[in-house]
């Protein structure tokens, strides 16, 4: 339609005033489409959620905690004003564009922290990261099974090993994080920490087409489609191995090529392109789009960019990057914590339950941590590293409110409940966790140093 | 629902995958919500639209015009591709996300535009911008009148008085991205410029709520509601007037307030909550975004945030604002071209009175240079620099093809056709028109100097 094309531009709320000459604050409500409206909404929550950000992290510092604590409380205060009476806050939760903004500020917060990070350096930790990854999906796995067969004796086994599935894999957004406010992105246990987040991913995409390949089967009397599991295995794999390989000689070429642009801001252009593409082909071969951009930042190295930097007076990619990331990331955070329902922790049923998954969830990831094999490093703070289950462990919870088996869902409400408090938990006591033994680490190595 | 609310978060798709085993491309379909996929698309799109928006950029460098004009024509190009069976790009076209994203780019832009501005620098050229405003919109308003009586003989008065309104606003978008890049946002013509473009905006308020009240009374056979225009106009004249009294008084105890907080990135948050705050209170007042973002702009000077400033190594807000504005600038123009449907400019029927009508537009801009009272004005740049019509034109139209008279939409098919021709040339011509004659400015005042 011709005539609708151009009308959705930005511009004057006229619609509005014409509709309703009696209340110009019809402005507010959807107009001409609702577009010009939902940049005012849009507008209206990105200067609450940065004020709300700024007095939370402000806080936190003062009680000498990481800021993206005080960002997932004041995010959690504000998602649950409404058990108060107070609705004023209600509509950050469901905003499609805020959900795709702290989207886009967790995708650069990965692409930086891989900035910091070089292949060689992977690979040298890559023997304890995949250990790591291997140990830290496996023992979960496994309690997670076991706590489902002590709180859910009735429920048939597929249904135990799909709640050890939920509390495999590791979500690094918060402690990259942690670790980059901190400044402590390149340490060993950082990297390995990110390196197994990486693996990780994979583990998880794996287990979850296969435990769901079993369940798929169970219930249509089928045979389990092996190949499909190992088509999802390859892709992920494939991607990975593609970016690091191909990806890694292509780069060169590409910021030749596009140095070669006369157009301004080629630097940030560039950077942001590779980021963005590579978390979109992350996305498309089934791992998360952080994955790929972690990739991207990993992959890239000064060495490539001097020429485009020397053009503007030196600057470094980190530092044309640091504003999206300072403006995206506490949306990513604030927007999280809106979406945590007090409520949950509220059902006395389900609270033994949600504890004890969330014992297994934690300890499960200290004993990866056997699974270092550099010497030298902390096993506490990789452990520690590797606690948050965020997103991952809700899709494959809510993957599981919707696969049946024989009549019930694989994930019944009490089970989600219990899924959603083990969430907020991992998040929750992650940051000062990590702070206070990634903060020691120092302490210790200058120690030693002395020695 | 509880059990929604976390499973929206970022992560891996793996909903795809269970659901489709067959086809793991299918994570570029809707899964979970949509919300993971749509992220995906989101990045495709973005790598797609920056890296376009630079290839776009380099050949208009090339040729010695303006790089938004690049984006456009790319933006043109991408969204008409369909013409030969490529619909590849068509999803940029109605992306929501998109579209919000581009907001915030211009909203950004006009807020750094502001920073280059003061109020002491707009009352100097006040005088010139008032009447370069009203001429402007009388001028415009009155040949557009006189192109509907000669093209739409049969239609009624009151729809060629309306065809007039649809000339009237200037859209500052494309002008303050051209003076931007152009470093000539502190020249006296560029001032004149923006402060028109402000009044223009409350006067296309006035008008449209004028015309459309009318109609209505006439469709209605009520009386004029009188008390509802003087309404609209007492918010936007007063959300202008709170705004550069008020707000300016408060300001530098607003950024004392902020400096107060010890979280990281306080500069960027502090300007970043004014420029949306402000947005989002003209967007309530009835007044475009972009009015709102340019004020706090221009009230926002140095010495209030010198202190926040300094703590972060004395880097300027306009420093930190310049990545984001890099980043979601080219997103809107290039965005902005996508939606131009080249088919527009197939139908002969309308291209005549297309062409009269683009004319009687730039013309009736040009006539209000002379309202600049300012010696050693270049009242030719002041013209140039009014022409575009952009979104405000178009929202004029479509809320006029919503408005029936006597049985008949007040703005018809053809005639919406022709008004998107009319913005389509009126953005396309400004870019060349302004780099030439703000080109020459520096060139001439030079002389002037040596003389």
């Amino acid at each position: 339609m011709t005539t609708m094309r151009w009308s959705t531009l930005p511009g004057l709320t006229l619609a509005c005033v014409v509709g309703s000459f009696s209340s110009v604050l019809a402005a507010t409500e959807p107009a001409e489409g609702g577009h010009t409206s939902r940049v005012i909404v849009v507008l209206l929550a990105l200067a609450m959620i940065i004020l709300a950000a700024k007095l939370g992290g402000d806080l936190m510092v003062r009680l000498r905690q990481p800021e993206v604590l005080g960002e997932l409380v004041v995010g959690i205060i504000l998602g649950n004003l409404s058990l108060l009476g107070i609705n004023t806050f209600d509509f950050l939760r469901h905003n499609l564009v805020l959900e795709v903004l702290s989207e886009l500020g967790v995708i650069l917060l990965l692409f930086e922290v891989g900035l910091h990070t070089t292949i060689p350096d992977m690979l040298r930790v890559g023997g304890s990261a995949f250990l790591v990854a291997v140990l830290g999906v496996v023992t979960p796995f496994f309690l997670g099974w076991g706590v489902g067969t002590y709180f859910l004796p009735q429920a048939e086994s597929l249904v135990h090993v799909y709640l050890g599935a939920t509390l495999t894999a590791t979500s690094v957004g918060i402690t990259a994080r942690v670790l980059s406010d901190l400044k402590r992105v390149s340490t060993d246990e950082a990297k390995i920490v990110l390196g197994a987040a990486v693996i990780d991913d994979v583990l998880g995409l794996m287990i979850l087409a296969t435990v769901g390949g079993i369940i798929a089967a169970a219930e249509t009397g089928q045979e389990l489609a092996l190949s499909s599991i190992i088509q999802v295995l390859g892709l992920s794999l494939g991607f990975l191995l593609i970016a690091v390989t191909l990806g890694r000689m292509l780069v060169p070429y590409y910021f030749r090529l596009m140095a070669m642009l006369r157009s301004g801001g080629i630097l940030l252009a560039t950077s942001l392109v590779m980021c963005f593409g590579f978390a979109y082909l992350a996305g498309i071969a089934g791992l998360a789009p952080i994955v790929g951009a972690f990739t991207a930042g990993l992959i890239l190295e000064p060495v490539h960019y001097q020429e485009l930097s020397a053009r503007d007076d030196d600057v470094s990619i980190e530092e044309l990057i640091a504003p999206l990331v300072h403006f995206l990331v506490p949306v990513f955070f604030v927007t999280m914590g809106t979406r945590v329902n007090l409520l949950d922790f509220a059902r006395g049923d389900i609270l033994a339950f949600a504890l004890v998954l969330t014992l297994a969830a934690i300890v499960g990831k200290q004993v990866c941590s056997l699974g270092v094999l550099k010497k030298g490093v902390d096993r506490i703070a990789v452990g520690f590293g590797m606690i948050p289950r965020g997103e991952v462990g809700l899709i494959f919870a809510s993957i599981g409110a919707s696969l049946m088996l024989h009549g019930k869902p694989v994930v019944d409400s009490a089970t989600y409940g219990a899924v959603v408090i083990m969430v907020v938990l991992t998040t929750l006591v992650t940051p000062p966790l990590i702070k206070w033994r990634f903060g020691n680490l120092a302490g210790v190595r200058a120690e030693k140093v002395h020695a």
